[in-house]
């Protein structure tokens, strides 16, 4: 019944092995599309678009010089409610992260060439360009060929998440993690932090180490204060990285996810309003906040979902397209265009509006959106 | 592989006749859950979990002396853009009624029996019961032994949806349709209210039959002022009910079904909010509020999101249940229990709380928030 040819590198027995994944069971992963055969720039490799055994989601196995396992970023649970949680969560201290507004790209060296993967186990064209651009990397590598550099890619210049950061501008990285390469093991804390700043790597900022009990009164000041600064919110983790660690973000982080869901409400809506809200409720109910700061925190979550809703009505019925202008650095056509297939690959409508000093602008357009907003102007029934 | 011993009305050759349904497409259906058997209350029948062909969900099939169709009751669409529909969908008149906020009762007589059933084709027997009470219906089934009588429960004895109205009070009965039982045709708009007026049956109230061109502008005016003394909105139909009615809802309405829903968030939010949502993002369009009244819709939004939230986080936290306290007249102990194994066989939770001045109080339970929100206090993660 089902066609046997499977992907060459799936058919090797040693692949099996180091993944600790019977043959059979990677092969009906296969037939599933869990697993999916990935050949670009120049790389071989088998990309996990699910979980799998105890591979993360966007796992890359590269066919190189060896066989290469790239584990996937491991999924960061959230706390709805810092006190309980952390006291529940963590033993003795908790080191505070900031958590930055960006994608999450991992970078590493494969034969001899450094290369960037984005959350999915993606090859990006542009991120892994200026991951060269940026970062020096050449002395790093050499030194932990094993290693796995994880951190956030920020910035205006930034076609997924472009966020203005006044200490990093048009486009910078930053490191929260170091993970060795086959089995995902983080380096600690302060050998983190001490490896990064011999290499003049920039990790993530440190907002302090905290004992348990003293945590949760911290991180909610510092989270406020976050927020009122328009910056997203922590990460907190065990300082020797040997537990899960946690996330938690501002109110004004929910707000402006919000505001951009809404933007494109028949195509990111759905999926962004429900957890959205309810952290928006557990947070208030935590923060124990005066009749005041409740009645700000409800018109500022109803303004969020209300006006881009309304500025996209508005946009269509005027015949614009709802659409975002991603803007990004390109030395050539080509680049502006390399970058759009992988836009392409990933699913998403782009196509280029222009290039203009160095710049590229494209544009990503939500059909959905679109399709359905004008079909309402024009007395579509719901 | 399949049983062959689907129940006996449904082997009937003349069901599949009247329904104009092939016997086999019945016995699909009937697989595949589309189609129940139905007993209780005396009574045999085919329930339609979902439609089927020509046959609204809700249609009920019913085996008495003869075999009889009580057509489900079609699902009203909405407007989100008044002006370009109607102008689309209608052709001279608009024809405005009263949406009221209560739930859809379809009332028939079955071998001289008055029974009422709800939207879904159950019969609720406390339903039936008050129908029989509130309204005197004897002669007009005695005259229209083939009418439909389609309308809404309201009023504050009400176990599904309890709102206040001042000309109502406890319970009431207001009727949007006459219909005939096996076509499911309607009476138009005139016919109707003169023949319920005959029959001293109460309809919803016609707020007005207006030019196509002039409606949206006087159907805004109604719907802001509805909204403004808590009413829900109307249904807007065809004088000759040759045209599919059409459905528009107050912002007052929207909000206060969000606080329903964000009341027992884990239980029904996710299959409110976006809806709810979307229609006051066209509504503030629509009707191009100023600065101020938008200021006032996202407050309202939002406030009815979050608060409802957080009383609900609190009432759990302070060990109370999340669930709502029904309240329904009885005679005795007998009838509660029947309404309470009636919700379960609707897979609702509920319990008898207490029966005092011919009043039983029943407790409906939301598990799924009761034991997430519990989970979150405790430290859960997200």
């Amino acid at each position: 019944m089902r066609e046997k040819n499977i992907p060459p590198l799936l058919a090797q027995e040693e692949v099996s092995k180091i993944l600790n994944i019977s043959s059979q069971k990677l092969e009906e992963a296969y037939w599933k599309g869990i697993i999916k055969n990935y050949q670009k720039h120049n790389l071989e490799a088998i990309q996990f678009r699910k979980g799998l055994g105890s591979m993360e989601s966007g796992t890359m196995v590269v066919n190189g010089e060896t066989i290469q396992v790239i584990r996937g970023f491991p999924k960061i649970r959230r706390t709805l409610m810092l006190k309980p949680t952390l006291k529940k969560h963590f033993l003795k201290e908790v080191a505070v992260e900031e958590k930055m507004n960006g994608y999450n790209v991992r970078i590493t060296q494969i034969d001899n060439d450094i290369i960037a993967f984005t959350r999915g186990g993606y090859i990006c064209p542009y991120t892994t360009r200026k991951a060269k651009e940026i970062l020096d990397l050449d002395d790093f590598f050499q030194e932990n060929p094993e290693m796995v550099i994880c951190g956030e890619m920020v910035g205006t210049l930034n076609p997924y998440v472009s966020h203005y950061y006044r200490e990093v501008g048009k486009l910078g990285f930053r490191i929260f993690d170091l993970r060795e390469k086959q089995t995902n093991t983080p380096l600690p804390m302060k050998e983190k932090r001490d490896l990064l700043e011999e290499h003049d790597l920039e990790p993530v900022r440190l907002l302090g180490i905290f004992p348990v009990d003293e945590a949760p009164e911290k991180i909610i000041e510092i989270v406020k204060d976050l927020g009122a600064n328009n910056r997203e919110g922590v990460v907190m983790k065990d300082p020797m990285m040997q537990l899960e660690p946690l996330k938690y973000t501002s109110s004004q982080a929910q707000a402006s996810e919000l505001e951009y869901a809404l933007s494109y409400p028949f195509d990111l809506a759905q999926a962004f309003l429900f957890s959205r809200i309810i952290r928006e409720g557990f947070q208030a109910y935590e923060m124990a906040e005066s009749t005041d700061e409740l009645s700000k925190r409800a018109l500022r979550m109803g303004e969020s979902i209300l006006y881009p809703m309304l500025e996209t009505i508005r946009g269509v019925e005027n015949g614009e397209l709802a659409a975002e202008d991603l803007v990004i650095e390109v030395k050539n056509q080509n680049e502006a265009e390399e970058f759009i297939r992988h836009l392409r690959d990933l699913k998403v409508m782009a196509t280029l509006v222009e290039i203009k000093d160095g710049k590229a602008v494209i544009r990503r357009i939500h059909q959905s959106t679109n399709d359905k907003v004008k079909n309402y102007l024009h007395g579509g029934l719901y």
